[in-house]
């Protein structure tokens, strides 16, 4: 059982080592996070982008390129199709975002020929591993669908069960997060959340338990579920993925736990053919990563299907 | 400069004593938070409600009840309404929930008679002092208000601001949070955020400093403002005041900082004549003494008016 971020490492030590193609890889911040997965075994990485760009990047950070696979493009977009087309073809298992905003990485992670574009719903997944929480917990979506209607928080759902599935975690609880625990027609969100329940219930979402709608409290916490007399409940504070109401109540929970409590995390862009690593400027070294470590354990997921 | 929460208690200990009317007082979990406060000097009490089951609570918890002034009415409704013409009259400070349902504790807070109505809009305000982060920071509305329209939000704002100024903050920053800090017509919460800092610029919320929309980071963290080039605004992770954009994105991540940092917190609900404690049952004994300390302080803010 997966219960700690460093369980999560010893599945990536696990694994067959992985490859990720960087986009636009003259970045100092995404080359020291790929120096140090190379370093501790988690992936390999193959850089694409500017040569000369990416060796004076990689001199001002003491960074040896002499293990590294270079491919020459000058072109930000057009190192970014080089670089995906790497993974649409199998040549790299995840596809990492470098020097280039986020708009156009994303164009190209769907480009039609040479993309990683499925039927899904693209949803961003992050993991954390928190201080004095038993377990790990799935966050989504903080940062990618902004107002997610039912079916899209269904979609979100299915993304993240099946990187929680890829975690190790077998049957995930899924907990609808809303301010209180029961249904009220005035707040759509909490009728939302019971709708995703009866879905699970109706075989419509698989692999998973959800309830909701959870107060975050009862979510997390058995022993607040215990105090207010929640017990009967499919979730007891035993929630695996906390699914949020829309993407400024997540965005805003995600870093009130990054900057406010002590956390572990990584993140990943989900609903695509092969992981897509997508950090901010905001994520610190180790998030980064952190995400290149999860984007393993579902890539070697992903291969084994 | 009010900067933690023990500087909040110290200005209770410069206050004269206050006092809270309690409604419905055979509560353990109230009458031990009550006794508590009395204890440290925050403030006295006088219990309202069936004398007989208010002796035998304070017996279970081994309270001694010689101290204090008991005033008995047996119906719960009836005992509410005894309690809060105390503080209408100006015979008690504050007011506070106890073995009442929160629905008809709000119905004699608003009674026309003898509650404590105002021409306000009602508002929750909670109060952290997060471990890790400098300086006390005022979170709205997590448990009341759903869904603010622009002008609620701006009542948010001017009643949190109050609160503010009596904790000792003279002049808050108010930070009206999102997901991201630009402005997207597709994500009203921003155009909102922007609307806010137009208000306070053009004085129709005043007392303050508004700067929206925000991430949670660029408001409360100054490294990650600068860290994003953020350093242009009004606010750079400098916030006194979150403002949420609604009680969802509140209310969670409210309890994410309760169960997962190390936080002192104390709420109170506001807008009306008297300072209104209305503490959950899912709130630990020190957020309720907590809130007892609160309420004493902005008694003696507004007692001074």
């Amino acid at each position: 059982m997966t219960k700690t971020f460093d369980d999560l490492l010893a599945k990536v030590a696990a694994c067959s080592t992985k490859k990720v193609a960087v986009a636009v890889a003259q970045d100092d911040a995404v080359l020291e996070a790929v120096a140090e997965a190379k370093k501790r075994g988690i992936a390999e990485a193959v850089l694409v982008g500017d040569e000369a760009k990416i060796k004076e990047v990689a001199a001002s950070i003491n960074m040896d390129l002499s293990d590294y696979e270079i491919i020459n493009v000058e072109d930000t977009y057009e190192a970014a199709l080089t670089a995906v087309k790497l993974v649409h073809d199998g040549k790299a298992d995840m596809y990492m975002k470098g020097l280039i905003d986020t708009k156009s990485f994303l164009k190209s992670v769907l480009d039609k020929e040479v993309g990683l574009r499925t039927d899904k719903t693209l949803s961003h997944v992050c993991i954390f591993d928190i201080e004095g929480h038993d377990g790990l917990l799935f966050l989504s979506d903080v940062a990618f669908i902004p107002y997610p209607d039912l079916e899209a928080k269904a979609n979100i759902i299915r993304n993240t069960v099946e990187i929680a599935h890829a975690c190790g975690i077998e049957c995930p609880k899924v907990a609808p997060l809303a301010a209180v625990e029961v249904v009220n027609p005035k707040m759509p969100v909490t009728v939302d959340a019971a709708e995703l329940t009866k879905m699970n219930e109706e075989g419509k979402i698989t692999g998973c338990i959800v309830d909701g709608p959870l107060s975050y409290d009862l979510a997390i916490d058995s022993e607040a579920a215990k105090h207010k007399g929640a017990t009967d409940r499919k979730i007891v504070g035993d929630a695996d993925i906390l699914l949020f109401p829309d993407i400024h109540a997540g965005n805003i929970t995600y870093k009130a736990l990054v900057h406010n409590a002590k956390v572990t995390n990584g993140n990943i862009l989900t609903g695509t053919k092969a992981p897509v690593i997508l950090t901010s400027r905001s994520d610190d070294f180790e998030t980064k990563v952190n995400s290149i470590a999860v984007g393993a354990v579902v890539a070697e997921a992903m291969n084994k299907q």
